[in-house]
């Protein structure tokens, strides 16, 4: 479907990895809604992913970034503008990673070096990319940023470690700079937060396929793949949405107001 | 604007009173995105308004209805799908009115027969709209009910009176009806949780435009208007958003999520 | 235990049916922490229980009150105060009931005359205790006003049925009043939001045995008994909680804020 | 008011800083309340306070510890434990600091050395102290761990800067830790957000009083005081609140709730 919702828009998209990612479907769905931008990860994601592809697919440059360093960050935001001729009206933060969960430690028994690199990666980048935009003054009125969460910020997920608290940093810093980014540019900030989704990260996690059967039980209209994330991010970044702010977005097939589903009563019966 | 978002796409519009109602807003926009409908409004109610001219406008029919009145519905939806051609895909319930508040009853002091007239005018219809939706099978799938609440529901706002209660009630009845709809018929059901707006029934709570005023400066984006909310609509009626459901969606230029703003601790300090 | 945390405060128990009821359980605690109290419940559900059981064990005078009357709650009120020999520091609301629920109307498919009368009983019944205690002066500055309730009002459990849309008008009550209650008499009002309960009047709902263990197995403390209930209702009666108002407290092991646990996910797997 | 509430449990009390602190307060009463309890602080901190004076007064000593230094705290934890002659049924954390607060960074300019130093003391050292707890197994089952907290981590409070997101993060700890230490020791973990209080370290932000005046207007039962938050965290200590995990308690005269007062609308339409 195309609807020309984002024609003459421009963006930043952080994190497209793969073709299973949220932010590469997204940068497709931007594409066809006729919005441009430039893509970008962090230089060590990219030798691992197929992001020229995708360039090429939607007629984007590449600007490498590690979304922690501030230097990066300005490089990118500066470029972007330059590259795409103006300030920016969207940008969507899609960028994720615990040390912890990757080494297998247990939420127990952190390391806490690694925690600081999870946070710093997963949560501060939101910060300094914001910050970043803001000293630039690279945002247009009424432009919307974006960045992907899950409800394990809000609940117990236990498999989800050190995410989890990063979530919930991630979604504060949303609110934080919200204002400030509304009050003086006009600009919208909000979080999504999105069924478990089988993306390259997301396998990285124990168990993970259990649970995205049981949030599947538990979700009247099913869990919400990437596509549906990508079009949710569409009507956030799109006019239809301009005075939606520092909310956090539940894209999940109603999950996340559910006590119990029947299919979950009925599957723990069973045992 | 328009994207033509809603072509094909057939439904209901509940109370459209005059230019300054967020559904006669709705209405236009839907029709601008290329949307069919049904307008419908109390027989009482469409005295008082102009909403013949919003039917020729929008070329619209008009299937007057009582919606407390389970006959009444019945012949609405039965009428709505012939007159349409063809099951709906979304309807928008803009309902709401407090016997107490017209009459000037204290919160502390209702009389409870005018408490129950305005549960089930401002409440229950929503149910019995989507009792009669759903027993007549008259949704097609990833069809989208939308009704519209207002915060007071969640948190106090003293001259809201026991129009709290039942927009509270009316949230509670889009989750529990919200997940049979979604579960049998993969339609998904929404609240959208709107700033105070000066809509000729807004106009009669106390103190409305103080109180205005202190949403505009409380909302960094400042209050959503009635265009807003119609827009915010659209976007949740359309295929843009599929997998949202059971949720309620501030669309209030950020007021859910704020403490307090430095304007508004600007003028309690000066006062 | 017994720790005189209610020495010389007075009250009324609302809804003690039988020893599994919470109320009673809630009656003998404060009876334990040397508060005084007036039992009441409806004429007809008295005929079922073994209140005047509790009433000797506990030296209490019990006066039948329906709570959707505001004449018995007239006479409740002012006997009550008559009684104890004083105005009152603590109001237990404990009472709910679905006609729905008992005839076995599914949600889907609701009889109106029924859901007004569990809406009238379970809901409206707590507002018309409080505008009955406000009107009378009844309550001494900084007591303190229980009902229960349960999470159905915030998220979906099927078979709860319309009890769900009831325990949200009710917990919007107790926002509502008690903003008034508070400012104008230094009362406070908050709900507890009770575990699932095997209490005789819960036994009514369907699956209730699985959803118990549903439950448990999410809960990483277990489900809070009738007992735990009692305790936590002390708390909120005490002096140790002067300034809690307008709340939702959750007395559920955990559960609220659980999005899933390992138990739930192995008990899925293995099926 | 004594009512040995907490006899015969042992635990530790962090962050009494002078007689202006919650945990100087809290000190006191569990004292009054019959428990006996370690008191510690940074060795820095305690150079400016005077909580030799409170350990004298309630018999305890003192065991100065770097929150942030895992060796300082499995000293603290192993000694106390000895000291108290048993395992530790409850633990007090109220530590908070925000460098960019200190040295006036607005939150649109951090300094993220100073953003990780802050978050560091203020929530990591949570998850910190609850390892140590939780390896060193020293905690008794049914004891009772809380953090002190603000709602900044919920909502914008413009000024509270990076500690809204640290105090997010900690309450994200409180639930992620908590589930674990619920399954597996019985242990339940829960965060109190009390009121602005004029502690020592409240102080330090900007336009204070301004705010403590506009939170006393919007709450109904007015700010909580310190006093009323260590009442509170003596129940939530107490065996009275058993089942009660992974909550976030507001202790705040309502304030959370409240969408506007009539105090606040009055203060604004004067102006």
């Amino acid at each position: 479907m195309s609807y020309n919702l984002l024609k003459g828009k421009r963006g930043i998209i952080f994190g497209a990895l793969d073709a299973n990612s949220i932010a590469w479907k997204t940068a497709e769905r931007v594409h066809e809604e006729g919005g441009s931008f430039v893509l970008t990860n962090a230089p060590i994601a990219m030798r691992m992913g197929q992001i020229n592809e995708l360039a090429e697919k939607t007629g984007s440059q590449i600007v490498p970034a590690d979304a922690t360093s501030i230097e990066d960050l300005e490089n990118l935001v500066q470029k972007s503008v330059e590259i795409l001729g103006g300030k920016l009206d969207f940008v969507l933060h899609s960028i994720g990673m615990s040390v912890n969960v990757r080494k297998g430690k247990h939420y127990t028994d952190q390391n806490y070096d690694w925690t600081q690199k999870g946070w710093d990666v997963s949560a501060v980048s939101f910060h300094k990319t914001m910050q970043t935009l803001y000293k630039n003054d690279a945002m247009n009125e009424w432009g919307s940023i974006v960045a992907l969460t899950y409800m394990a910020s809000q609940r117990v997920f236990p498999d989800y470690n050190d995410m989890a608290d990063n979530k919930a940093y991630l979604e504060s810093i949303a609110r934080s700079f919200g204002y400030f980014f509304g009050k003086e540019k006009k600009v919208r900030v909000n979080t999504i937060s999105q069924s478990p989704t089988p993306t390259t990260a997301g396998q990285g996690v124990k168990g993970f396929d259990s649970f995205i059967s049981y949030a599947e039980k538990m979700s009247p209209l099913g869990n919400a793949t990437a596509l549906d994330c990508a079009n949710y991010t569409i009507a956030m970044f799109s006019d239809l949405t301009k005075r939606v702010t520092l909310q956090n977005l539940y894209n999940d097939g109603g999950f996340s107001n559910m006590g119990v589903s029947n299919e979950v009563i009925e599957a723990i019966s069973k045992e």
